[in-house]
């Protein structure tokens, strides 16, 4: 259209362009390092892998800035030597409510289902399909697990840092000793860094060690992983293959005779062939190790050190009879490896000061190793940085109740090993279920483990609420109230949470709702994007029309709470159940338009919000969801009193 | 997992990171010019608005590279006065076959209803809501119409293209004239650049003006818009509205006696509002205009002036009656502009040289204008480039048959013109029903169109096939075969095809399918990426299991086809029906698992194929998709022949 007068305002382009993350408010004053020769940060964190980078990103986008935050890594470039490939439905709604899955939806192999071979009933023929189930059992935003390249996730991260922090990276930036040192007491924690061969000394608020399994962080304040190793050992190898195989482009459990493979479908690569990673039980055993941080490699390292490439293709092609597989030309090998299966954990994930304030943390390998066979590895690391980035950001910006005494305890702070160990442990456990069911000769009489077939299988599926990453359930604490739950009926079991049945310590169950305000159809997930603020989610109940009704009663009460808090850090989400009349803007109170009229939805004329939270739409419930997705609390609607209590132990009200 | 062993190959980082479009063959000789003082190109693209964005960018991903391809545009940076912000449902389609859709589905506005406001039944009362309907009415891989600043969709292209293309666009670079000068038959179109204030000559074989409505290359190659203004003045303004309107969030046509308003909701801005673009009529009229490059403000000058922004404020204000809305504080207007509704169009959108072969082609705004009403503007211009694009890239690449003898004509090239100038004219005709009637006082004695409410309700609804972009159908021509359609009934309406019905000329309709390699759900639009590549979809016969049957015949002559052009330029895609037997990669021809293993689907298990495609089971189709999601031709499935000739046509055989 040709215009004959225009006229744009000078702030129009700051306005429409940006899309970035709104920062947290700051209460504390700006960060200002004293003027001396010392380096300091309010965060330093040591490593750039999955964990590191996850970190640095939502504590970029909290706000925190390249003068407070510094994130180091040894190596000169992005990591190239990263092995772990999968990416869960869990941390596939993460990336999504970050704005980054796009890549990974798009590119990525998606493993929709899990094949089980097993002898055929006549041995002489070699291996049988026994059963196909889907790979991800619960409900999730996503119905799929994604593969691909540790590189490309670690890419894509930092491709979107960029746009927040100007230097992205510390590289060749090595880490060289951690220690507390309460002589400066805002900048307790000192690190020894090597840039570029040159030694510095940093000072810093608080350190995250995030530098995988041989941490120097770790064993600088003296932790150990603790734990042992099973006696098998695996080789992996990612391949383009030739083969008659008819599953090769499903995740397959293969155990024959012979031994165990699992296939692990992978990207399309630029060639236009799609990879395949198989692990590749090595025949015979070793010794089962015990240790403290153990060494790999001092015992039986003759066995291992006879592994090789040639070994493991010819243990895969016996494994795959009467099928062949081979790599499809001779350059068609990627990468392969060899290793031990071992799970290890450390006993405390946060080491204190003098005075009880946690000042270093560990995340990801540096906390947790375990067998890649669930394909927990990046996810549960960069779980770790979801749940401590926000905890982090809330101490240093002063949000929470004890920010303002320097060197106080934190208790919101602690929340981060409560939570994350015993779920580190959890895993751990169930992979030790898993590897050794899969290095087990299942469903024969030379099973160790006594798992049949069918066993293995439902170990799987079971197993499968926790290694899709949708099953998570946080101990009660601090940031999770156990104590108040309101539901529609009692749960029978574990499986109605996984179901969407809301449950304090859980992450919210994705729907999809109808919106008032433009008749949008929108998941709700949409509404928890990681800015690091809170949500309130109120399910009304039938009564919204009446404006003495509890429903009413209950906005108006959650409009002042939310007025009580610093600006923006609480956010509304609004659910109506079907009603008799018509809800209009006029027959609602008032505070419904002014603070959340994009975020006011209908609960049934898509999914049923009432049926899948388990909420009774005659009594609704007052949700309150945690900047990470998780439900920290369901109480009744119009129990404002509670709400404040729980969130007042975690946020301190506007000063 | 702590490994012990580890190696990876020399060439796995180039296999694993990358997610580049894979370039189209070249079968011409790579691009060296000549060595003298002359600068040349292929193609040289003058505008870099969103017509010429999207044409560098496909040029770049099918593999022009920066010595062959230039873009120029005048302005310093990137275009900040762009006023159009709507986003089709088709146009989302193709930004997701180039993988860039991600921004715009989270951060665009969605618009999902369409709201239709007149006056009251008591004219005292101001206005009153008539109806709501979607905004999207025929089935799309997207159902609702975005809207975003268009600054955020050139910017999304040029991020895009950076990974392409190293000089991107080259800024305050103006075009001072164009003409063709067969002196240098191979380069010869001249053009005149002022490059920062220098002027330069610069030799093209092809050059496309994507400048804009007063573009320098139509007006240096002699050509015109052709057509004339309405007689009503229009104000637009971008705003972040205090209203107690309850629809702000929908899009509006609001008829009052006081006049007219339609109301676009869109996206988020960074202070956390959402903007409104109002766009109202001007009362009184001014003089229609019939004018070939009419430079409008020659007449009625001072009724245009004299519109302000207080003035357009003022009429918004009186058309919402009984409704109050401004804007929400003094700093909340970021735009707002005037314009006359005008329809006009270029009667040739290509300029040849003396050997008839097309040499200059004008996209976009430079062929046609239209009034903004029905949201074409960016999307039509877009796709004027996603029509011409791999045209001229199979030609510079020696693709098509006459490729070979330099200066020849090019049938190819040629149906840019026809196909495109066809659906500006359609556009043009639409706009001109579409704008009236929103100019008009609709469904009252005054109306001059005569539409009652209801008729101008049906004018969209019917219109929005081709308004989503959705409904667009080619006129036969060289590469849309109408002669052989092969169906499963005879088709009773146009709206048939809108519901998906396979007819040569529209884009294929996505629909859901499960692939049997790895039960992975897969929209059809996953398998059309923006590569350039032809692809061939085989709907298989029920007969599919007999080796001797329609079906294997047609999959082993398919393949045969394949291996005919040259390599990659002809994907396949393969989807069979429900059946007796099961199918297994041993009962079928092994060519679909050597050339379509990650491209062979269920066709009944989600979406029907056969009863969306309108193709019988029993008798099987093939399609013959182009490069830009069109159909080609539907034949009988085995009429390989017809497929060969059809193919042949456009593309040449390996040499």
């Amino acid at each position: 259209m040709p215009l004959f007068t225009e006229q744009a305002s000078s702030w129009r382009d700051l306005r429409v362009f940006p899309s970035f993350a709104p920062p947290l408010p700051r209460l504390t004053t700006p960060f200002n390092p004293p003027e001396d020769p010392i380096e300091r940060y309010e965060v330093l964190i040591a490593g750039a892998g999955p964990a590191g980078l996850m970190l640095q990103l939502l504590l970029s986008r909290y706000g925190l800035t390249d003068k407070s935050l510094l994130c180091i890594d040894s190596k000169p470039g992005t990591l190239k030597s990263g092995q772990a490939d999968g990416i869960q439905p869990r941390t596939l709604e993460v990336f999504k409510t970050l704005g980054i899955s796009d890549e990974i939806e798009t590119e990525a192999c998606q493993m929709w289902e899990f094949a089980f071979w097993n002898d055929a009933d006549d041995p002489a023929k070699g291996i049988a399909r026994r059963c196909v189930v889907p790979e991800v059992i619960p409900p999730s935003r996503f119905s799929y697990e994604a593969t691909i390249h540790q590189g490309r996730v670690e890419r894509i991260m930092e491709s979107d840092l960029s746009r927040y922090s100007a230097r992205g990276v510390m590289r060749n930036a090595e880490l060289v000793s951690v220690r507390i040192d309460d002589e400066d007491a805002q900048f307790p924690v000192l690190a020894e860094v090597k840039v570029n061969g040159v030694m510095r000394v940093i000072r810093t608020k608080y350190l995250v060690g995030a530098d995988g399994a041989h941490s120097v962080v770790r064993k600088s304040v003296g932790l150990n992983l603790e734990g042992q190793s099973l006696d098998h050992i695996w080789g992996v190898v990612d391949v383009v293959v030739d083969t008659d195989f008819p599953d090769i482009r499903r995740r397959c459990a293969i155990h024959s005779p012979a031994g165990s493979v699992m296939v692990i479908p992978r990207e399309r690569i630029s060639t236009g062939e799609y990879i395949t990673r198989l692990y590749v039980q090595v025949p015979g055993v070793v010794e089962s190790e015990t240790s403290a941080d153990a060494d790999l490699g001092k015992d039986a390292k003759g066995r291992r050190g006879s592994v090789t490439l040639e070994g493991i293709l010819k243990q895969a092609s016996d494994v795959f009879q009467p099928y062949y597989i081979r790599p499809r030309r001779e350059d068609a090998v990627d990468w392969w490896a060899a290793y031990q299966i071992g799970q290890r954990v450390c006993p405390e994930f946060i080491v204190k000061d003098s005075s009880g304030l946690g000042r270093v943390f560990i995340v990801g390998d540096a906390c947790h190793t375990h067998s890649p066979k669930a394909g927990q590895g990046m996810n549960v690391s960069m779980m770790d940085s979801y749940n401590l980035a926000w905890k982090l950001a809330y101490r240093i910006n002063g949000l929470t109740p004890s920010s303002s005494e320097d060197g106080a305890p934190n208790p919101l702070l602690d929340t981060y090993h409560t939570e994350r160990h015993a779920n580190a442990q959890q895993l751990i456990d169930f992979d030790r279920k898993f590897s050794t069911g899969f290095s087990d000769k299942v469903g024969t009489a030379e099973s160790k483990s006594g798992l049949s077939h069918s066993e293995f299988v439902d170990l799987f599926s079971s197993g499968c609420g926790f290694t899709s990453g949708c099953g998570v359930e946080y101990v009660g604490n601090l940031a999770v109230d156990k104590s108040s739950v309101v539901r529609s009926h009692p749960v029978a079991g574990e499986s109605e949470f996984l179901w969407g049945i809301l449950q304090p310590g859980r992450r919210l169950l994705n729907i999809k709702m109808k919106r008032f305000a433009d008749g949008a159809h929108r998941d709700i997930h949409d509404d928890l994007p990681s800015t690091g603020r809170f949500r309130i989610l109120s399910l009304l109940s039938t009564d919204l029309l009446d404006p003495n009704g509890v429903s009413a009663t209950a906005l108006n009460a959650t409009a002042s709470l939310v007025r009580q808090f610093p600006a923006s850090i609480l956010e509304q989400i609004i659910i109506h159940p079907r009603m008799r009349g018509e809800v209009t803007w006029e027959n609602i109170p008032a505070c419904v338009k002014e603070q959340a009229e994009m975020s006011f939805y209908s609960g049934c004329e898509l999914d049923n919000a009432y049926r899948v939270y388990g909420v009774d739409a005659a009594r609704g419930a007052v949700v309150v969801i945690r900047p990470d997705g998780y439900v920290g609390m369901v109480g009744e609607l119009g129990d404002v009193a509670r709400v404040d209590a729980f969130l007042g132990r975690i946020i301190c009200p506007t000063p």
